[in-house]
C-alpha cells in the first residue's frame, strides 16, 4: 500500500469531514442527486473525450497505481538480479524456471530466457511490455486530469440548476435557505473530487511513471544481461548506474577509501 | 456510431435533465431567448474568428467524425490490402476496378492503380487527399474550441442582461426571483454547451485525427506496395509496423517460438 | 467587404439587441459614463503598454483588415501576372508603365520593373515593403488583445465604482435596484467589447495576415520573373506551388491523365 | 518624457476619477487603511520573492525608463557617432576628451577611445555595461509583473477582511451598505494598481529593452569604429543596418534610382 | 538571516494584521476549526502528490532555505579558497585537515583533498552532493507551490461547507451573519497561506537554487584546484569567472588602465 496517498485521502476526508460534523448536521451534506450530477456529468463529459473501454482501464488501473507501492528500491532489485545470475551461472539457464519471483516484468523476462528465446526478440517484448504500461500509465494520468477538470464544471452546472429551480419557486420563504445549501452541495463535491481525488492522483500517476519507467529499464537491462550469462559481479556493477545519488556517493566513497587505503 | 460520444452526450443530459426533473417544473429551464442568445452570440463570435464557409463544413465534418466509428482496425486493413494484393497478382492490376471497397481513400488509391497512373501521381494525389482531410480535420478542432470559449461568455453576457432588465424594475418584489431565475438560465447553457459538448468534441477531434493520420499512411503505403505488384504476404510484412504494439508483441512472440522450437 | 466580420458583429449586436429590446426598456443600457469608462480605461492601459502613434494606426489598420476582403485567390493573381508576362515578351517591359493594377505590391513591383530597376533592389524593396506591413499586421493584433483584455478589467473596475457609490448611499431602498443594475452595465460593456469586438478580430488579424503572407510572397515572385521576362507559362507552371492543395490536386490528376491517356 | 506612459496613466485616472465624481461624494472613495493594505501587502509578497534592495532599484529604473524618452532615433545616433568619427579623423582620438555628449553609454565609451585603452577592453567593458542594464530593465519588468499578480490577491484579501468584520457585527443595519462600501474598496484599488498600472509598466518595459538593446549595441559597434579611426561615411554605411525597415528602403531607393539614372 | 523574506512576511502580517485590528473585534477572525481545514486539507492534497517524506524534508529544507542568508558573496569565497590553496603550497594537502570551515561542501571538499583521494572521485562525489541539493531544493520549490494551488481550493471548499451549515439552518436571523463570517475565514486564510506565504516561498526557492548552484559550482573548481595544488593567483584568476559582471568589469578596468598606463 502506498501510505501517502491513503494518508492524505483520509487526512483530507477527515478534515472536511469534520467540519461538517462540527456544524451539527451530516445529513445536510448528503445529497444522493448531487453526488449523481457531479459524477454522472464529469463521467460523461470523459467518456465523450476518450474512447469508452479506456476510461475504465485507465481507472482501475490509475487506482490502483496510486494506491500500490510494488515498486522495489533499485538496490534490492539489483541484489536480485545479481542472485539470479549467480543461480544462472551454477545450474544453467533452464534453472530459472521454477523460480518465484514476485516482479511481472521480471518473472516475464526469466521465463524468456529459461525457454532459451533470443536475446533481440527477449529485448524487444519486454521493451514493448513496458512502453505499453508507460502509454497506459499517461493516458490514465490524462483520464484523472479530464475529470479534475469536468467534476467542478458540473459542480457549477448542478449549482445553476438549483438556483433556478429556487428562484422561480420563492412563495414560502423558509425554504429559500435549505434550498440554496442544496444548491451548493454539487460545488462543493465537484470541488472535493477535482482537488482532493482527481488532480492530486493525476499528479501522483505522473511521478509513479518516472520511477515505473527507471525500474523496467533496469530490469530489462538485468535480464539481458542474465540471458548473456554475465559474471554477477559485473552486473551489479552495471546496473548500478540506475541507484539513486546517495546511494552512488556512498559506494564511490567506499571505493575511493578502498583504493587509497 | 461511436458509443462513447453518443453514450457520453446522452448520460450527460440524463444527468442534468433528471435533475432538473426533480425539481419538478421543467418549463423552467426552457427559454427561447435564453438559448438563442447562447448559441446565437457564441456562433456569431465564431464566424468572426474563422471564415463563413468554414465554419459550417467544420460543423458538420467535426459532428461526423465524433459521431462515426469508420476507422477500421489497423490490422483488417492490412488483410483487405494483402487481399487486394493476391488479386492483382492473379489477374493483372485491372481487376482493381470493379471491386467494392468501403475505404474510401484505398477505393480512390486502387482506382488510380487500375487506371494504371504513374506511381509518383497516385502518392502525391493521395498523400494531398490526406493532408487536406487532416487539416479539415484540425480546423474543426479550433472551431468547436472557439465555440467552447465563446458560448459561456455569452452566458455571462446574457446574465448580465438579464440581471439589470431585473435589477432597474424591482417594483414588484414577487418577480424578482423568476426574472433572475431566468437571467441564470443563459450561464447555464453556456456552461453545458462548452463542458458537455463543444470542449469534449474538440478533444474527440484531437483523438481521432491521430487514429486517421495513421490509417491514411497506412493505407497509401499500401497502395504504393499494390501499385509496384509487391507480394501480399511481404505487405503484410511491412505494414505490420502500424499496428498497436500489443499485437506486435503476439507476432513477435510467435515468431520467436516459431525460431525456437 | 468580409461578409463573415460583419455579418458576426451585426449578428452578435442583433442577438443581445433582441434580448434587450424583449425586456422593454432599451434606455436601461444606455449609459454615457459607463461606455465611457469602459472605454476610456481600456484606450489608457493600451497607451502605456504601445507606443501611442501605433495605436491609432493599428486600430485602423486592424479595422481596414478585418472588415475588407482585398485578398484576391492565388488562381486569379497567377492569371494576372502570366497576363502581364504576356505584355512583357511582346512589348517590352516599359509597356508595364500604363497599366492599371488593383493590387498595390503587384502595381509598385511592375512600375520597378518599367523603371528599370535591378532585380536585386526591386525584391529587396517589395520584402521590405512585405515585412513591414507584416509588422504592422501583427502590432495591430497585439493591440487588439490588449485591448481584449483590459475592457473587462475596466468592466469590473467600473462596476465595482457604482457598488461602492450605491452601498455608501442606501438611504432610498427603491433607488438600489437601478443603482446596481447601472454598475453592472460597465461590466457588460467590457464582456462585449472583449469577446464580440476585440478578441475575434485579433484572431482574424491573424488569420489574415497568414493569407496576406503568402500572397505577397507570390506577388514578388511574380514580379522577380517579370523582371527576368520569363515565359508566362514557365511563371504558371512555377508560381503554381502557392496554390492551395485542393487546386494543385486537380492540376495533378489533370497532368497525371495527360500522361497515360 | 514619453507622453504615452503619462498621457494613459492621467487618462486613465482622469476616467477613473470623473466616474467617481459624477457619484457625488469622492471621500467615500478614499480610504487610507484600504490603500494601506493592497499597497503594503502587495509589496510585502513582493519583497519576498526578490531581493530587497533590487526591489528597490527596480521599481525607481521602470519608473524612470517607463516615464523618460530619452532613448534617441537610431539615424540620429549614426550622425552622432559619425560627426564624432570627423572629428577624430581631424584632430586625433584626443580631441574626444572635451565633448558634450548626451548618451550615457556613447560618453563613456568616447572617453575611453581618448584614454587610449585597447578595443578589446572597451568592447568588453561597453557590453558588460548595456548586458548589466538590459538585465536590471529585465528584472525591473519580473518586479512590475509580481505587483500586477500580488495586488489584486491583496485587493481580495482586504474586502474578505472587511466582509467579516461586517457580518459578524450587523447590529445596526443602516452600516451595513457602507461597511461593504469600504470592503470594497480594496478590491477597487488593487484592480486599479494592477490593471492600470503595474501590468502596463511591466509590458512597456519589456518594449523599451528590445530598442535600448538596439540603441546600444549600435553605440558599441560605433565606438569600436570610432576606436579604430575608421572613416565617417563607412562608418555610417555599417551601422545603417540598424535602422528600421522604413528608413532602409528609402536609402535603398535612393540609391537604385541613382544607380539606374 | 534573510531579512527580505522575514522582513515581508511581517510587513504582510502586520498589514493584514492592522486591518483586522482597526476593526475592533480580533477574536472574529481566529477560528481554530478554519485554520484547521485550510492547513489540513492543503496539506492532505500535498502528500497525495508527493511521497510523504519527501514533504516534511522540503518543508524544512524550503523553510531554512528562503529565511537563511547564508550564501557567502563568490568574491569571499573565491579569496577564502585563494588562501587555502596557500596554506596547501606551504604546509601541503594534509594542513587542511584542521581548519575551521564555514561552507559544508568546502570542507568536506578540503577533507578528500587532505585524505588524499583521486581529485576524479572527489570531482564526482562533490558534484553528487551539489546535484541532490539542488534536485531537493527544486523538489522543495515544487511543493510549496502545490501548497500555494491547494490552500484557496481548501479555503473555497472551507466556505462552502459554511455556507451550506449556515443556509440550511436560518431560523434565527441574527446568526447568519456572524456564521458567513466565519464561512468565509477559510476564504481568507487560504488566501493568505497562498500569497503571503507558499507562492512567493516558491518563488524564492527558485531564485535561491540559481544562486546556490554557482557557488557550489565554483567551490567545486576551487577544491579540484586545490586538490591540483595549483598557485593562488592563477585559482584567484580562473575563478573570477563565476563573479558578477558588475564586480569583473571593476577588474577589467582595473587591469585596462594597469596596462596603458
Amino acid at each position: 500500500m502506498d501510505i501517502a496517498t491513503i494518508a492524505g485521502l483520509i487526512a483530507g476526508s477527515l478534515v472536511v469531514g469534520s467540519a461538517i460534523l462540527m456544524g451539527g448536521d451530516v445529513g445536510t451534506f448528503i445529497n444522493i442527486p448531487s453526488i449523481f450530477i457531479v459524477i454522472g456529468g464529469g463521467f460523461s463529459a470523459t467518456i465523450i473525450r476518450f474512447p469508452l473501454k479506456n476510461v475504465f482501464q485507465a481507472l482501475a488501473l490509475g487506482g490502483k497505481v496510486a494506491f500500490s507501492h510494488k515498486s522495489a528500491e533499485p538496490k534490492d532489485m539489483i541484489d536480485n538480479i545479481a542472485e539470479l545470475a549467480t543461480t544462472v551461472r551454477r545450474d544453467g539457464p533452464l534453472a530459472l524456471d521454477n523460480l518465484e519471483i514476485d516482479d511481472d516484468l521480471l518473472k516475464k523476462g526469466t521465463q524468456f530466457v529459461a525457454d532459451g528465446y533470443e536475446p533481440e526478440f527477449i529485448q524487444e517484448l519486454l521493451e514493448l511490455e513496458r512502453d505499453q504500461y508507460l502509454e497506459r500509465l499517461d493516458e490514465a494520468q490524462r483520464i484523472y486530469k479530464a475529470i479534475g477538470d469536468a467534476a467542478p464544471a458540473f459542480g457549477m452546472i448542478g449549482t445553476i440548476v438549483g438556483l433556478v429551480q429556487m428562484l422561480s419557486n420563492m412563495e414560502d420563504p423558509s425554504t429559500i435557505g435549505p434550498a440554496m445549501a442544496v444548491a451548493l452541495l454539487t460545488t462543493l463535491y465537484g470541488a472535493l473530487i477535482a482537488n482532493l481525488v482527481a488532480l492530486p492522483i493525476a499528479d501522483k500517476l505522473s511521478t509513479k511513471g518516472k520511477i515505473v519507467e527507471v525500474a523496467h529499464t533496469l530490469t530489462i537491462d538485468g535480464v539481458m544481461q542474465l540471458s548473456a550469462g554475465k559474471n554477477p559481479n559485473l552486473i551489479r556493477e552495471m546496473l548500478s548506474a540506475y541507484l539513486p545519488e546517495k546511494v552512488r556517493a556512498q559506494m564511490i566513497a567506499a571505493e575511493a577509501s578502498a583504493v587509497t587505503t
